[in-house]
């Protein structure tokens, strides 16, 4: 069962989801969607902020603009990170071992599934796939180094 | 001391480089720009050999092409890498605690600073330590649920 668990504050208040599909693999990709989403939709508030904050008005039209902002990119980085989850968990039970070469499998098959229902096409596919695995080893690694 | 150490094909050769600056801070950077420089590096060879196979013609342009491109991207990735993972340890030590936070404050410092070096100006600078701190902050959040 996936403890969706964050704090979005200076002033530290907790969030918590916890949704239980029933299967680890829907589990693990339900929650990288929350939490990556939600990650993604602040920073569209923490922009669109910034930008209100220094034109310093506020129209009812930006509002909405910026609401629908934070929808279009959590849903993006939110499906993003679920498939790669989800890959990335698929990876480990096939290969049976949890290395860093889950994470590059995994960045490989979401940036090429990602590619696809982007309508990517050809060599767009190919190079979209290499940078997803070379993004997620990056990533793999950097976490072994902080 | 930092040891990279890394995999780096399917028949899994082992490269250890071992660096020690004797200062913690200038390790991590040290170490964080060797291991991200070399996935970029090799994100771009993965790319390159790509079209040289489809095209099937290696022309000695076209490796002196790819080669500077493996440089640049790996010193930039690595630079940014470095720039990270340096920030994120001066948050530590600065805040006491490890936790997500230190990741978005290193994530957006190392944004504001690709920002200033590669000459952004302005709003530019802001939205790009914004993007920056939730880039870091995702990656963390993947590293937990993972």
């Amino acid at each position: 069962m996936p403890r969706s668990s964050f704090a979005g504050s200076l002033s530290t208040p907790k969030v918590d989801v916890v949704i239980d599909t029933g299967n680890p693999f829907f589990n693990l990709t339900v929650d990288g969607f929350l939490k990556i989403g939600t990650v993604a939709a602040t920073r569209v508030a923490a922009e669109e902020t910034y930008h209100i904050v220094k034109s310093g008005s506020l129209k009812h039209q930006n509002f909405e603009h910026s609401l629908k902002k934070m929808c279009k990119e959590g849903a993006y980085w939110g499906t993003v990170a679920g498939v790669y989850v989800g890959m990335e968990y698929g990876m480990e039970r096939i290969r049976g071992t949890r290395d860093w070469k889950n994470a590059m499998l995994g960045g490989v098959l979401t940036g090429a599934i990602i590619s696809v229902a982007s309508k990517g096409k050809g060599d767009k596919i190919v190079t979209d796939a290499i940078t997803g695995g070379a993004i997620a080893t990056a990533a793999e690694f950097l976490n072994y180094l902080t």
